[in-house]
């Protein structure tokens, strides 16, 4: 499980280019800058109701795109494989010590946190 | 670079998903079994133009999703570094020979090679 934020996070690092830039603005402002719809509805000189739809709207728009692409779900199984080969790597790097292929293991693991 | 099938197959891969039933068909029948505008026209029972249209714009409607998203752009650095960890890998586990945790790289590459 992961929390809402979390979730919204990743539906918009991934989808959110699908939606329009007033759409973007909005959603930001409201999840990730915690504004309230009403100082949202204030700064943009609409309804709160207006507002409530666009944020809404927008949502509805990146789960159905995860929903038919399923992308995130395939990122988060791909991050659960490459944690587990990191674990196992740091491991193999705590036996070796300081056998000569020792650094060897320390890049691949570099690389591998370049990924994210 | 990429061949244009490769590249029709990651589109297709990543974002078939978005298209309707009859584009999905239409690009399949096209694109990966190869059969010709009039040959798909003759099964669907509609004008050879009209197929070429649905195949063109199920394309643009893939291709622009990509120019937004770049999922795929980010799929083919990532695949590009775990190569790269994976050739490393191959030569810390020949470079151990029998050494005792030369089965855990192996392991390592064994879950490295389940993704895709």
């Amino acid at each position: 499980m992961i929390d809402k934020v979390t979730e919204l996070n990743l539906l918009y690092d991934f989808y959110g280019p699908v939606l329009t830039e007033r759409q973007q603005r909005v959603f930001t402002l409201y999840y990730f800058q915690d504004l309230s719809l009403g100082e949202i509805a204030e700064e943009l000189d609409v309804s709160r109701q207006a507002v409530y739809d666009l944020v809404h709207r927008s949502e509805r728009t990146l789960r159905e795109l995860e929903g038919k692409l399923g992308l995130i779900r395939r990122y988060r199984e791909e991050q659960n494989v490459l944690a587990q080969v990191k674990q196992q790597l740091e491991h193999v790097k705590a036996a070796l010590g300081d056998h000569p292929v020792s650094g060897q293991v320390a890049e691949a693991l570099e690389m591998l946190n370049t990924l994210q």
